[in-house]
């Protein structure tokens, strides 16, 4: 096949009857599929629930002396920042635990720099006008709706294969009204492009005006390969102290696709000035996130040596279906030249650049066909994807015969895209 | 023994040098005992650990269709809001689960309402300069610390044995800088005061001049008598909706205190209009709280019926405690005339109003023998008793044999407050 740019009018007209044929077949399936979110699968999930029995009775709760069945200690339980600190590469100190979602605890902090400031702010962001936000793009459209929702203007930077771009980040945190950066720097979503440690170590040594600048590192990923070994990261957290900016960073972790997503048990490491600073604030809003839950992840997990044997069972489990999505791409995609994709090695995405113009007619397309992708612009604050390019794809969720077919469905929509705009 | 008012003034100091060797006698026995807060004992926490194993493997993890593992119903398991509203009394509909604290699910709606305002909110209430909020008192003090830390100037309204002073409470809401009050409606913090019908029927009935003032009824205790029979209370919802107000209140409740503190589950409810509000800005800040403790709660609690009965459980530990609280109250201060308290049925304290001038002397007295009690002050806002008067009194936690030790110190503390201020 040749690429559709290439083809004559007439080749264009023949092979758009074709697809045209296809997908009409495709459609009379009446599928019902969905890879619009990042969900484990049900083997997954069946795979980690002894987690559900890590603790059975009285005596299971209590550990080094306390009682994780009553009310107490704010920043969580022991073993559990020791837990994450390995995960992590931070301090113990340097971990305040949540409750099941990570996303909360990045939404409550940006929250409190909303309402009160954080550590180093010269005011309440909620009193700053014009306030900013950088947004590595394409991104998580999660962290975006956070910023958009607390009113920041929200200015993109692009993603390159070594992570953000950081010359123009450089340039860009020079402005006092820039008061953040969204990031995701292992297996970013959707890209899944790792950050080299250059990118890291010019993350740590950031000179932005702002005295209350703030990192958010979200660390979604960081044991989540799915193809090959485990793979070392720096921790940016040590790196920003030895640059001198110790208060700059806030990292986000948990454990949603490591045990159950949205019933696990969620970690916010920072230095320890910032976390004693939020911890005051926190202290008004809780007495504790919940420890028995913690308790019951130390006992599952028990050390990053058993945590990465179990990751490799989420891998053998992930890698077929990244396996079968690549696959249909570059046997179905690639010749055509009408996109383009990375190929990540961990995290739960495959982010597909399609020629400009054809997102959102691609994900119309599928969702007509019955199949549920995240909704085209996703990717980007206010969902506004300058070229309409991108479509995240999430094959974490469909047992791989129903991935087989959804993306069967996807080529075919892309195709049909292309062939209606080139025609 | 006369009241200490109608002593002579050596029969005072007689009755002060036997205090004071008394107290000294018990300070020597180096007690290390703890009645500040209200935590339920270990044998409570026995008791319903169950729950531990309410689920142990995939297939109990799949509800209605639901597999709770997994992302997904923001507003939380089906089934426990059906639960909790048997409870409360409303409508499932009318519930949305919350995480491991009621507190937290508190704290949120009004810090949304700084942020964003409340369903009929003109404005958000960071901008409402002067905004005020009523604070009936004695009251729970996390409560005050909330409206403290969110910058509201408290007004105090005083109990009564009906609950909060309505006509007080009708006067002050013709201010439309007032926006809300705190509420436990029944078995109060600290009193253990039951709202009569009436007041709740007044409370639903409330005409305020803001229109987003908002009631927040924190039924903590809602199903908590530990002396004789489940007392049912009038559901604040359905009145204030009969009323022609169904926005005006927002309840919560918890599990705290029927299975794990701080590692339960918890409900807030309020008209399907304000959840609908307010589930558009909490869908920014997570995909959902954790649905497998909410279906763990569902199976270990059953129904009304099945949780009723356990609450008896619990009341079979803990009304032994509150009696040994009273007898000691009764036996060593009543005749004495310095001091005062109710007879609470349900909840977890007994609130005892010294003479004024007392009550931070007395608790320095007790701490000084090792026996910590809730802070003097605790119990109004930004801990300013004007009398001086009120010691909240927890008496969940220690085994009787230490609550006995205990009590003895808070009476001969009191005594000796008592003597040194009016020798």
């Amino acid at each position: 096949m040749k690429e559709y740019k290439k083809l004559s009018a007439s080749e264009l007209a023949a092979e758009k009857a074709l697809v045209e044929a296809k997908y009409q077949e495709l459609k009379n399936r009446n599928l019902s599929l969905d890879m619009s979110r990042g969900k484990p699968s049900k083997a997954q999930l069946d795979m980690v629930s002894g987690l559900l029995t890590a603790l059975t009775d009285p005596a299971d709760c209590i550990y080094e002396g306390m009682d994780v069945r009553n009310y107490g200690n704010l920043g969580g339980l022991p073993a559990a920042k020791k837990l994450f600190s390995e995960l992590l590469g931070c301090r113990p100190q340097e971990c305040f635990m949540g409750g099941s979602s990570s996303l909360t605890l990045m939404y409550d902090l940006l929250a409190k720099g909303m309402l009160f400031g954080l550590n180093h702010s010269p005011a309440p962001w909620s009193q700053v006008e014009g306030r900013k936000w950088l947004c590595p793009v394409p991104g998580y459209d999660r962290h975006f709706k956070i910023t958009q929702t607390f009113g920041f203007e929200m200015i993109t930077v692009p993603m390159l294969p070594t992570g953000p771009d950081m010359d123009r980040i450089e340039e860009l945190v020079k402005d006092p009204l820039v008061k953040g950066i969204w990031c995701v720097p292992k297996y970013s979503n959707p890209d899944g492009i790792v950050y080299s440690e250059e990118t890291v170590k010019r993350f740590a040594a950031l000179e932005p005006a702002a005295p209350d600048f703030t990192i958010v590192w979200d660390n979604a990923y960081c044991v989540h390969e799915f193809d090959g070994e485990y793979l070392p990261f720096p921790d940016i957290i040590s790196l920003a102290r030895e640059a001198g900016h110790p208060d700059m960073v806030y990292e986000f972790a948990s454990t949603s696709k490591i045990t159950f997503p949205g019933a696990g048990v969620s970690v916010m490491a920072s230095s320890e000035a910032n976390l004693a600073y939020l911890q005051k604030l926190l202290d008004i809003q809780m007495i504790s996130y919940d420890k028995v839950n913690q308790l019951r992840h130390v006992r599952f997990l028990k050390d990053k040596e058993h945590t990465l044997a179990l990751m490799k069972r989420h891998a053998a489990i992930m890698k077929p279906k990244f396996e079968c999505v690549l696959r249909n791409l570059e046997k179905e995609i690639a010749p055509l030249g009408i996109g383009h994709w990375e190929r990540p090695k961990g995290g739960y995405f495959v982010s597909l650049f399609t020629m400009p113009g054809l997102a959102k007619r691609t994900v119309a397309l599928c969702r007509e066909a019955g199949v549920v992708m995240t909704g085209a612009g996703a990717t980007y604050p206010l969902n506004a994807d300058p070229e309409d390019s991108n479509i995240r794809i999430a094959p974490s969720l469909p047992p791989i015969e129903e991935l087989e077919a959804a993306m069967e469905v996807l080529c075919t929509s892309l195709k049909l895209a292309a062939l209606e705009k080139l025609s």
